[in-house]
């Protein structure tokens, strides 16, 4: 017990809250009256708003880079106040809080979670009659400073066998190539695909290639910026393993005219 | 003293200093050369700048979800350099620390501070000359780190009997109706009216209404987004316990033309 | 022993990488997964994209604040993949870690650091392959985490004789006035230049001056903005100990049409 204490619960937090109103704050306010040893960390606030994909995008990239036993709190919640489930999730050593939309799908995408449950028990909760329009504050945060304190998910709520999955777009393959798109766009412009650096081994089989995509036409993986010259468009796989659009010293979104949703093409020859 | 160590004092921060800018590190260094075991919680540093009221509706809706024994730093001050006093605030078990031009005025709405002082004790400040533009760093950052050590209000200044209190703008009602006006948007464009359900329910006394506010007229309460279709807009008493105006799945700011300061008209039948 | 673990291990972070991305949670999971008991303290993640002079000025400015010990990691990095060296520094008291382009430059303006070195030795890092477009994740964070938990610089590197300088500009000075240039506007319009307060009274001896800057004229210091009507323009030596330019009230940047690298011209009489 002495040695559990020396290090705080590790707890992040995901949300499209944004960081201009205090609606992250009453969330850290709640879980720290319920233990203020936990050590939060926030992935980020900014996911656009009722973004679910987006969402699923960012956790699967960073989940892998905290320890396990971290409890990560998210709430992107368009269906708050509906039918939707507010579930916890455990998976790979990590324990999940939200709402069952699908927001855990890029996660789980391996396969089933090790266990989850409805969060039904509403003695874990704020309050037995929540906000309708606030669950991050009356049932996710209470629910995860209680789990990030011990709490086993049982106690939380009753078991289920499956999760909502999306069925997230995956990129269209035939002989000829193959065309994914565009899921997020970073802040330097990068624009990072959803095509897989596995998925496109497999389709292009070593042959040579065309990659159209916004206003240019590459012909040629790169690995690092410093490959072209300063405002030349570039493509490399990414830190997060998928196929991204850049401008060396540059913003590929603007310069390239690329948005989120844009089409790749890949054309193999 | 053992028992007291384990949990580290709590410190909110809350200002219109944008993350921008060195500012608000420049204030947790100064906390932490104080006290490096402060645990630190940001509420918001975007305030609009200047925005006394905006600072106090935020701090009136969130420090209520913080524990008992909280200090709240707060710095929103277009009057730094001038006259205007710097105070530290007891009130409902929490610690306030700022300027005295009426940031405190809507969480002592029910009342008298428990205790007031004016920070006039040198030695707890940063420097005995603080810079006239950033009394945030030079004096009430370190004033709050020394009272959520263990410092009493009395140790830090000289009591004082009243603060300054702004006499926030109430909706205005007579018989016919009432009419508000919106004090805060928020991320998602959903638009807080300053009509309070106790203040709408006494002067509705049960009759039918229409709610006039941007471009739409509303005649009927919902308790959550999945009352109306998406793109529909509805009224509700929020989070807050304000009537809000939000547009399902989407930003009412946006589509019905509403801008921070717009009037929120009632008319009973 | 026992005294030291007493304080968690503090550890600043600074980058350009925003707070939509989950860039900056990646870095926070990887030290907290080689030390979960760091104090993670963000000076801004705001710095323009690959501006390595704008993070140079807020460390300079934001670091004396910090107690002596902290370890800072700065990470605004264009050159990442290419042969810039990635490096640790020891300098007055504080450790810090990132790239070596310059980025250092203002922190050491008095002078060699008291210790630096190149981050060659691989067992620190996160991985032996580091990503060539995230050393930030991969090499400065992990070596930053164990330099915060007690190893020394000489265990993460090789010894270096000097550091990349890059000469910021000085303003021009001549017998009749001098010439500066405006290095940061900060959230409020307040328009910082790269005129310090020794730099102007050496040229102006005592003299009268009119400086020019933007569509204004100004011949007088003030010492705060109450100095002013509202509305009007003044200039003051700030808290980080340059000329700035604001507008009491107002923003300096869009009501005097100042931008970031704007002249500011002092004339003597």
């Amino acid at each position: 017990m002495l040695m559990q204490n020396q290090v705080s619960p590790l707890l992040t937090l995901t949300s499209d809250f944004g960081t201009q109103d205090a609606y992250v704050a009453a969330m850290k306010g709640t879980i720290l009256r319920i233990n203020p040893s936990v050590q939060m960390v926030d992935i980020t606030h900014e996911i656009a708003p009722q973004d679910i994909m987006e969402a699923a995008f960012v956790l699967r990239d960073v989940v892998p880079y905290f320890p396990a036993g971290t409890t990560h709190l998210v709430v992107v919640d368009p269906g708050v106040g509906t039918e939707r489930r507010p579930v916890a999730v455990l998976s790979g050593g990590h324990r999940f809080v939200g709402p069952d939309n699908g927001i855990f799908s890029l996660l789980l995408a391996d396969g089933e979670p090790d266990m989850a449950v409805v969060l039904d028990r509403k003695s874990c909760w704020l309050t037995e009659n929540p906000n309708n329009t606030f669950h991050g504050r009356d049932i996710f945060a209470p629910v995860a400073a209680h789990l990030a304190s011990g709490l086993s998910l049982t106690e939380a709520g009753t078991l289920i066998d499956s999760l909502t999955r999306l069925r997230w777009a995956q990129p269209l393959i035939d002989q000829e190539g193959m065309q994914g798109w565009v899921v997020h766009i970073d802040r330097f412009g990068n624009s990072i695909s959803n095509i897989s650096s596995s998925c496109f081994n497999e389709a292009a089989r070593g042959r040579c290639f065309k990659c159209y995509v916004g206003n240019t036409i590459l012909n040629a993986l790169s690995t690092t910026f410093a490959d072209v010259s300063s405002g030349e468009p570039l493509i490399f796989f990414g830190n997060s393993g998928f196929l991204e659009i850049a401008v060396s010293s540059g913003n590929a979104s603007e310069l390239l005219g690329i948005r989120k949703g844009a089409p790749v093409n890949v054309v193999f020859s």
